[in-house]
């Protein structure tokens, strides 16, 4: 088993960033020639999924979560604490903060265009994020 | 490894239960210092995730639910059996039935505001559920 | 740990197929008698949950899928791309592509009702999907 604590600055809401090599390095570093990388992001307003990081896609991917949790609805959350992240809440709960991949002979099973990535979804700017990678075989 | 099944009784439709003390406490039976605590639940009407259990966000989630599957909506599954929960296997089947968190020196490494739980989307009141909780090193 | 690369032939878009054969199978290959079976699709347009697999949830979740992320609407993807597949992206994210499932004396932990499913979410006919099944105890 190898675990790794990574920090990742994100700028603000809508933010997608792109972990993969992380986790590739995650790989590396634990000296694992075949099993599991597990990606695990600390917090109840991000998330963690796959997707092709085409700036295409993540403009679809935002509209999505737009619509299912819009940042123009009434969320209870603000009301009893005025963060203004009600809908980021709903966000992460739903799309979920956690992702494990395989990986053989070194290498992430990944497909040719499917990227590890990261969402931030708070209004915060500049969040201090920590995801951590844990390798197992 | 060490795997434990924990039984949960729930009340009804929508009830959320916070998990994080039987799985810190999985994790302290085990004895293992770091790894992955993986939660899942048995049953296609429930579901596993991670948010912050505080009211205002767990009823935002209940709405957002039924904007996505509602409660007035017309399902096949209820036309076929009658069992008037088609809206909880589908949104079972889109938050998801698992969770992997990981651990370090003995201690879940979620955030402040995260707690692991489970959320009951079955119609029928008070059912027995078991969540299996399985720690890996 | 034991692994194994299962390809799928899917047909088209929406076809759901049950994998839990092929991951009990597996298990019973590892020769493990307890532990976590992971499955993970690689692709960026298919999705692993679990569901009851009915023709009723399985038209419900479809119906559901098209509701968030709709056949009829504009991808900034297909704009940029034409592949006509924005939709499938955005679904496939939102599902995700890995779930792991806990067994012990070499049976899966899943409900009565609940099974292990492949969701194919692109538009393109017959293709060949990699899903990965990772049993580690």
């Amino acid at each position: 088993m190898f675990q790794k604590e990574v920090a990742v600055q994100t700028r603000g809401e809508g933010e997608v960033v792109d972990m993969t090599a992380e986790v590739a390095g995650a790989i590396m570093e634990s000296g694992l020639v075949s099993g599991l990388a597990n990606v695990f992001v600390g917090g109840s307003t991000a998330a963690v999924t796959t997707i092709e990081y085409e700036p295409g896609v993540l403009e679809d991917l935002a509209r999505t979560l737009d619509l299912i949790a819009p940042r123009e609805g009434e969320y209870a959350h603000d009301r009893a604490w005025g963060d203004g992240n009600g809908r980021s809440h709903v966000r992460a709960a739903l799309v979920g903060p956690s992702l494990s991949v395989p990986f053989r002979n070194g290498r992430l099973l990944l497909g040719t265009w499917q990227q590890v990535v990261l969402l931030e979804l708070d209004v915060r700017k500049n969040r201090s994020r920590t995801v951590v990678v844990t390798v197992t075989t």
